[in-house]
């Protein structure tokens, strides 16, 4: 197959690498590539790691804060010696050192219910330091979990295959996505790349296009879009066939970018499609109807397509 | 009719659905469209609906979640056994409840008078939890108060009526906005579509059209606007006669784009006429007046029109 | 003086009014325009009440909510009987007030001492009430210091002055900005439009235009910046003189639109030189020198201007 | 050398100025300008020092306010008279003074024990107010704990230096950039300018000029990008020699700009060469390689060049 000229220069950096076995782009968005060389800290980031775990991860996270720092000062107490904290069961260690974790605890939190308190300076900084502690780690639970929740989220929903269809006496590449909330997205842009393998010159390359687009933006998105690329004279999968687009190994780049009037904020999703997700001969069966003069989407339908010869 | 050549393939995924009886796009820019297929989860989404629903519903919740869980906890400090709680009154159980009710509530609200304070190690875990429990639903609330508060809040004021007026020897659309708040709108974008009934080949199809405006940017927003589409040879209204116009279901969509100086963010706005809401013949009169040497705008009348003949 | 071609249609909704008074844009970007018509509520949003107060004002509030909520519910424990209130002190109904008015304080900002605490059902509903009420008043406390201190504050040093200097054998109108903080700003872009009167057949009627500047991008803003424009062929001030500019009520309107590296985010700023504010053969001296090999700007020359003859 | 018609007039305010001995941007993005003539408070943003100062200036400055305010109260209860607090250890001045600071850390704290409580309307008139000003304290540490972690940080890793390098039979001035993080940035843009010395007329002046990319946008940034500028007919460097670029002085000036999809928000950033960083004869080594069908990016090796002839 001969280079057209809609080949781009926009290689993301990949460049012509061989033999990769993985795909580059996968479902969640995030890019496979290792980066190794530098030191851990200097890619972590602690706030991002905190936003994004599950609600699980983060509760239990909380709990184990709560439990360790609790212990900590218990032991600072118990070290400073029970009796400086007024009301402590002196009875045995074991009830001086609950009653310590208990204090503890009830300061951290600022309950204070001054069943036990503190007596003279020592266990009385100790104390004081405990609850600046706690409030300041109250304090990062709030702006932790108003970031976790204020987070844009955009439930995008893709058809699970892309499918080659007939189209317009030739074939077309053909996708359906859908907006599953209920928010309203506006000045929708999208824009669609392909990875793929070629031969020119006897060697085999990779190669990077752009993909042009029956159309790429959208004022309102308010059902569903099929997003479809013509195998027109421009597009490298020109007169294609089905062995060499799969030889080809191919990977559908997908980029989306929507305004979202929830959140107040243009957002961004991207998606791929490699070769094993890619139906070739098919085409997608309709999804809006009106149920009660109502236009009703049906989404469970969204990748629903009829296998066609082309 | 004849299709002319400003027809837009975007059809915002509504394509030619026939027998609809519900506008597209409700006043307060959502999209008439049912979703089905998938389970509640997936399209809901907590924060969202914590963000938008009233304030009095909201302050329902936040006491209903109080009670709730004071509840809870009161309910396990009387299953552990009231005597856990040093200084319940112990005289009788609806007096032992009511004060592991408001030991709970002193707890969960981090007061923690200490009249009344746990003593053993299963009361005090259970108010160490609870005062965390609490402080952790007071960090959310906190975020959701802000949430709510600072969401950008764009009050444009719509004339209740499209109007089709005299124009310029022919007839045009005009309909008017207003910004009701004292910010600041710069930068602002408009477009206008509509959505209609056409005959083609006997058949009777659903179009899309943008609509060319005389203007469709303004740098400030400092009063009101008046948006106006001209009948001219590109529009689809082209020596439409009033019949025609009431029979082909016309539904503007309009989207208002504008940054506002307060949000300090680019904000949208989207409404809709449907042809019922189009007066056909009649002009808008001013609201713009000088008092006293200041330009003064008068919003009760940005509706305000007298029928012409056109 | 003829219309040229320059003229536009953008007249931000003013339209030809007369016997204006008061400049268009006030030096804080606001646009004197009074709104009547509406209820009171309809235009006013709390939050920017809240967030755009003075901090005086907005402490004086905090404190009056304070004693405000507490004298409500000190009133509520006096209702009930202050012997719902252990270790209150009754020997006079001015001590006990008092009592009631500190337990309440104790009661919301939960510090909870402890030497008075409530007695029965019903005070301690009130009690648990007001904690509630304590915790959610700051919590929005919380989220307004946050939206005070973190309100992108763009600080544009402006020459009070403009000044019609000659430039390149004709002459231009040019002003001063500079970035008072010592932020980053990038992507600068400005626009500069003109309200003025005109003789046009006869009638004396307001025009606007947009006015071509030498130059109205900036990639980087971190000096000084001289806006000007030419009075060429395509200036409405072409070969006006100096009677003329000052018989036509000459109102400039400045748009500055940046990217703050602090915020983020894309800030605007508006500013306007009404005919009184522009004088008329000046020219700007230079404000940037070296001192030590650093470049140096001086700030408080910013107007500093000297008479020229033009 | 000649000026070419590429030069700009975007001068950054810098104009001609000499003998500058400072590079104009830093590594951290800011430029080197001084700013004189106006007092301190005017350009001084105190939410901006509280986020930007480091972490272990942060927690310090929370500990001396902490300390300070107690202090303050802890004179204050001292300055009523201690008995005014039940429950202090009156035995002596000390000890009075140490009951008064702690109990004024359990008020700021709004931990309460209640061992110590205020007695009479002085002392609780200044303890309310103490909890009132600690609450706000705490209100306000949330709020800036939340901005300082939810800035948003791009962390990209620049290459030491720049190279020229062979190029297309000519040369080109190259550097290489990587994203440190994980995060997915989408839709970048960048720029590159320069200032450089030049002999106009036998004058030495200072010319500014934007310097043409062999690609300036990328719609992926995942792994490492090779900035590239071509030493073409269209070049200020075009048939430059080695001495004549190291005369010049040269600095070039980098904007990054880029959708990053973990703040939903557009982030810049900027990055300048001076001429002692720029190696004249050297190429860039590849850093991307396949470990078990994995793409790798070795950051270590970012700045990895050999020294070629040119």
């Amino acid at each position: 197959m001969a280079l057209n000229n809609n080949r781009i220069a926009k290689d993301f950096g990949f460049g012509n690498v061989q033999n990769q076995r993985v795909r580059m782009l996968n479902k969640d968005g995030s890019f496979n590539v290792k980066r190794k060389g530098l030191p851990f800290k200097s890619s972590f980031n602690f706030y991002h790691f905190l936003i994004s775990i599950s609600w699980a991860k983060f509760v239990l996270l909380i709990v184990t804060w709560f439990t360790f720092v609790n212990l900590i000062f218990a032991f600072g107490y118990m070290w400073l010696g029970a009796e400086n904290l007024q009301g402590v069961d002196m009875r045995s260690f074991s009830r001086q050192f609950l009653d310590s974790f208990f204090f503890s605890t009830q300061t951290f939190t600022t309950v204070g219910y001054g069943r036990i308190s503190p007596i003279g300076m020592s266990a009385n900084i100790i104390s004081s330091l405990e609850a600046l502690v706690g409030l300041m780690s109250f304090a990062l639970i709030t702006g932790l979990l108003y970031g976790r929740f204020s987070m844009p989220e955009t439930r995008l929903l893709f058809s699970e295959n892309a499918v080659v269809a007939p189209y317009k006496g030739s074939k077309a590449i053909m996708f359906r996505i859908a907006n599953l909330q209920k928010s309203q997205l506006l000045d929708v842009e999208v824009s669609l790349s392909v990875s793929l393998f070629e031969e020119v010159k006897g060697e085999r390359i990779r190669s990077f296009y752009t993909l042009n687009l029956e159309r790429n933006t959208l004022l309102f998105f308010p059902t569903s879009w099929t997003v479809v690329h013509a195998f027109d004279e421009k597009s490298p999968f020109y007169e294609m066939t089905e062995k060499q687009f799969k030889a080809s190994e191919v990977e559908l780049l997908f980029v989306f970018k929507a305004y979202d009037d929830r959140y107040f904020q243009t957002i961004h999703s991207t998606y791929s499609y490699i070769v094993t997700e890619i139906e070739w001969g098919a085409k997608f069966t309709p999804i809006l109807s009106i149920d009660d003069g109502w236009p009703v989407i049906d989404l469970a339908s969204i990748n629903a397509y009829l296998k066609v010869s082309i």
